[in-house]
C-alpha cells in the first residue's frame, strides 16, 4: 500500500510531493477498504501543494481530493451487498493512494458498468459548473452565458449543462489550438481571447445580451468577459490560471452596474443542506452515467509516477484532466 | 453673460474649454431668471470634458452639473415670493455660467444665511456618500466602514454621514501630507495606503469586521482595501483616481466571498422614486444647513478663468473642491 505525501509546499509542486509506503488495519466495525481505482489531479490540487489555496490541510498531507474506488475488505456489521462496489472516494479525504480506509455509512455506491474514469472527476468540477450555472442570476432558457478557459474540466461541464438547461454559452480560450476540442465538447461559439472580444462576440451572437460571465483566468481576461456583459450583469470568477489579480475597469462596475462575484466549492460544501447537495449530485450523477456530461482525459498515470502527473497537471495547455490510476 | 463651453473632448480638459458670450432672453411665463452664485467642478466634470464619463452630453455643451444661484428675474405667473431667493440649480443645466433660465416649478429653495459655497455641492457628493453607506450593506450602528480617497469631498460627507450614523469609518489616503486634513474632517482612523495596509488596519481597529470598501482610486489600491475587508463584505467602486483598472485577486473573491459593484448617481436619478429623492435630500440639506456636513473647498476662480480653475480641479493633490463664483 502506497500513498502520495507531502511535508512541505513549495513553488514547484511536484518537487513537494512523493510516493510514501502505508500499511492500513483491517477495517473496523462499520468501516471498509477500498481500493482506489482513479483519482484526477484538479487545478485546487495544485494550489494546495504551492500554498495558494485558501483551506491548507496541516502537514503532512495525503494529495487529492476527490476519486473512485472498489470496496474489497467489510469491516463487522457492513451489509455485505457492498462488497465488490464500486463507490465514490468522500471527499477530502487525501485519495491519491492505493488504498484507503472510510466508513461504510454514507458511502455513495455507483452502479456498475459505467466508466471509472469519469466517475473520479464527479465531486468537484461538475458541481462547480452547476452552481455557477444557477446561483448567481436566475437565468432562463434562451439566455446567454460566456465563459473563459472553456476548454477545461468545468469549462466542458459548462457546455454541456448549459445545453440541458437550454441555456446559450460563448466560449472563450487563450489559444486557437484549443478551440477544436471546444467545438468538440458541444461549444457553438467558440473565440480566442485578445482584441476587441466583446466586438467579436456581439457579431457572434446576434449583439445578445449576456446576463452572466464565468472567469478562471484573472488578469486583462477579466476585464475582456466584463466588456462582454449586458448592464447590470454578474461576473462570477473561480480561477486564477493567468496568476495575475483580476482587472476590471471602474467604467464597467460604474457605469455598466457590473457585479464581480466568486464561487468556492468549499464553501457550499460548508453550507448546502444535505436536500440540495442530494439534488445536485443526483443530476450530475445521471447526466455522467447517460453520457451527457463527460471531461476530456488527457492522460493517465500510475502512483509511482505521482512526479510526472503533478507536473503535467500543473502545466499549460493542457487538453484534458490528468488522473492518477493508483492500482492499475 | 457668459457661459464657459467646449465643442470637442480632448486629454487635456482645460484646453477644450473656454468662455463664450450669450444673451439669454427674458423668462417666459412660469420661467425665472437665475444668477449663478457658485458652482464646482467635480471629477465627473472633468472626466466629460475629457470623454471619460459613461454619460457625454451632445457638444457644445455647457460644463457642470450642480451649483447654487438666486433668482433675479420673474416671468408671468410665477410666485412673487421667489425674487431674490436662493435656489440649487437644476442638476444637469450646465452650470459654469453667469445666468440660467429654469422652470419655477420644481426649484428647490434654499433657507437664506447659509454658505452658499457649502449649499453649491449639496446635490452630488453627499448624496453618493450617503447612497453607498445604505444601499449596499444593511449597516447598524456600531459597524465598520472603510474607504479610500479619504481626504476627497466624498471622504469628508462619507466621514461626516458616517458619524452621524454610528458607524465606525477607517480612513485612508494616498500621501501622507493628506491625512492632517482628514483628522480635521473628523477622521479618527488615517492611514497611508501601501505596504501592509489590511495588517495596519487589523491593528488600529482591534481586529474589526468591515462589512462595506468604499473604493475611488481602482489599480492595486482596491485589492488593498478588499483585504481589509471581512468574509463576505461587499466592496463599492465610485471612481478611478488611478486612471488604473481595479485590481483584486481571486482568492479575495472566491475564498473570502468579496463582491465588488460599482455606484453611478446618475443611474440612481434614473430610477429614484421622488419619495426616496426627497429623504435623501431632506436630511443632507438639514445637515449641511446646520455644518454637520461640509467639504473644504480649496480654491475659488472666477468664470473668466475656466482654464485655470479645470486645471486645478484636474490636477492630483488636491485639499478641497475646486468651485466656481460666476457672479463674484
Amino acid at each position: 500500500m502506497k500513498k502520495a505525501e507531502y511535508s512541505e509546499r513549495g513553488p514547484v509542486p511536484q518537487d513537494v510531493i512523493d510516493i510514501v509506503d502505508m500499511t492500513l488495519p483491517p477495517p473496523s466495525a462499520g468501516q471498509v477498504l477500498i481500493e482506489v481505482l482513479a483519482a484526477p489531479i484538479n487545478p485546487s490540487d495544485v494550489l494546495t501543494l504551492t500554498g495558494q489555496y485558501g483551506l491548507l490541510p496541516p502537514l503532512p498531507a495525503v494529495g487529492g481530493n476527490e476519486g473512485v474506488g472498489r470496496v474489497v475488505e467489510l469491516g463487522a456489521d457492513v451489509d455485505a451487498n457492498l462488497s465488490g462496489r464500486t463507490v465514490l472516494l468522500p471527499v477530502g479525504v487525501g485519495t491519491w493512494r492505493t488504498h484507503v480506509i472510510a466508513d461504510a455509512k454514507g458511502l455513495v455506491v455507483l452502479p456498475d458498468g459505467l466508466d471509472v474514469q469519469q466517475l473520479a472527476m464527479l465531486s468537484i468540477n461538475p458541481p462547480t459548473a452547476s452552481l455557477m450555472l444557477s446561483d448567481f442570476v436566475a437565468l432562463q432558457p434562451g439566455d446567454w452565458v460566456i465563459q473563459n478557459a472553456a476548454n477545461s474540466a468545468v469549462g466542458s461541464y459548462l457546455i454541456g449543462l448549459a445545453k440541458l438547461r437550454g441555456l446559450n454559452c460563448v466560449n472563450v480560450v487563450r489559444r486557437e489550438s484549443a478551440v477544436e476540442a471546444v467545438r468538440a465538447a458541444g461549444g457553438d461559439i467558440v473565440l480566442v481571447d485578445g482584441d476587441k472580444l466583446a466586438k467579436r462576440v456581439a457579431e457572434a451572437t446576434g449583439s445578445a445580451e449576456i446576463k452572466l460571465g464565468i472567469d478562471a483566468v484573472g488578469g486583462a481576461a477579466t476585464d475582456n468577459l466584463a466588456r462582454c456583459l449586458a448592464a447590470g450583469a454578474t461576473l462570477v470568477n473561480y480561477g486564477a490560471m493567468s496568476g495575475e489579480p483580476c482587472q476590471i475597469s471602474p467604467a464597467s462596475f460604474v457605469f455598466r452596474d457590473i457585479t464581480l462575484r466568486g464561487f468556492w466549492l468549499s464553501q457550499w460544501f460548508r453550507t448546502a443542506t444535505p436536500q440540495r447537495r442530494a439534488e445536485i449530485f443526483g443530476e450530475i450523477g445521471k447526466f455522467i452515467a447517460t453520457g451527457k456530461l463527460r471531461a476530456s482525459v488527457q492522460a493517465t498515470f500510475p502512483l509511482r509516477e505521482i512526479k510526472q502527473a503533478v507536473a503535467a497537471a500543473a502545466a499549460g495547455e493542457r487538453d484534458g484532466k490528468v488522473l492518477l490510476l493508483p492500482n492499475a
